[in-house]
């Protein structure tokens, strides 16, 4: 039977040191880019194309493209909308394309694509997430896009849940620290987790430019199957198991 | 009255993002550099000198200082001695200058020279820093070794011990995510800390190599109040309280 294990990166920066080519890596940012981008996906967005500039973004919005982009949580002038995900509704993104960058997500996802596959996970779309790696049966990888290459919360609580969901096939295994202590963390999280999350730094900096309106509906689990999946230079629904 | 901030670092890569000239600066690398270093201090060294590497260590040796280095827990065969605590023996090392390079914790010191001062931190001296962090009143920015520049759990509980009583001083605070989730992993482990150490990844890595007799003696609490501290390229024992 086939072993794979699981490992969990804390930042961007520390990527080369977890960089496994056989690996799903999982991306998140769950305040706020990993689960807008999940929502859009929700609400029929055809293909977001992750950029890691504003250069790049603005120069696709000329070309006329619908862009949404950010830096530190505050929409860009040049951009339709910004980075919370109740500003990606059916109206702006069914059927669209839409370029999308953050202060930190969008660089984590062009960093993950060396892997194998490369999701997008959030806890919108945690239990798909976790049924997907274990069907397609390959090392975990999950990359917190933190903030500014720092360590955070938010996204540590996430992959110490979806680590918990994988583990629970016994064909997986993990003897990697920064697994084992996000489980710990999420444990003590779990049971009053919105009463956690009051104290991370990412939820002041929302508050204090009165975004945090969305930190309930990022933590809000199952809300659906869909899984954005990094095909070429855009994500995509994912279609198939493997 | 001064506000003091703590801040947590998981790995030597990420100290670009958290370095802060005015902190004091404590390095620490539990399993075992920082704990053997701290016992050196305990057995009545005079002064030693980390250096980065293996080619370094060995000029040294060549030019008659006793030098212990060791690289992944193995002892080099050049050197007089490795990196366990119980290596640094008084009639070894008292009086004398030692030169010493590990596989992760001497390149940390180099590292963090650019903080005001630079301090190694132990539970062997746990209380005996945090005091002295009190009393100078700096920031304070905790620089954990880690393993090949990943998030380590045991210099991670150390760093959330430390902060705990740093925090009880009213002058200080943290917004520091790494901060706050090294204490709550310390809260988490700390009713059995070697039950909870049992799981490590350096633990599995020393019990390889026969090299986990330590394990017990690096975390027992409090039994020097020496602190060795940097200056200029090497670790002497910290004479004043400023």
């Amino acid at each position: 039977m086939k072993e794979a294990k699981i490992e969990v990166c804390f930042s961007p920066a520390l990527f080369p040191f977890y960089e496994n080519h056989e690996a799903t890596v999982v991306v998140t940012d769950i305040l706020r880019a990993s689960s807008a981008i999940v929502t859009a996906f929700m609400n029929g967005v055809d293909r977001i194309i992750p950029v890691g500039t504003l250069e790049e973004a603005q120069k696709y919005k000329s070309m006329g493209y619908m862009v949404a982009a950010e830096r530190d949580g505050i929409v860009r002038d040049f951009a339709d909308f910004g980075n919370s995900p109740y500003n990606f509704t059916p109206d702006r993104v069914k059927g669209k394309e839409i370029v999308y960058s953050t202060t930190n997500g969008t660089n984590a996802i062009h960093l993950a694509s060396t892997g194998k596959q490369v999701l997008i996970g959030a806890y919108l779309n945690l239990t798909a997430v976790a049924d997907h790696i274990k069907r397609a049966g390959r090392d975990l990888l999950v990359l917190c896009a933190g903030w500014r290459n720092k360590f955070n919360l938010e996204d540590t609580l996430f992959a110490g849940a979806l680590a918990e969901l994988v583990l629970q096939d016994s064909r997986y295994h993990t003897i990697c620290d920064a697994t084992l202590g996000s489980m710990d963390l999420y444990d003590a999280a779990r049971v009053d987790m919105m009463g956690y999350i009051e104290k991370v730094a990412q939820r002041h900096r929302l508050k204090k430019n009165n975004l945090d309106d969305v930190i309930g509906y990022c933590h809000e689990t199952d809300r659906t199957d869909l899984i954005p999946v990094l095909e070429g230079d855009s994500l995509v629904a994912l279609r198939n198991s493997k």
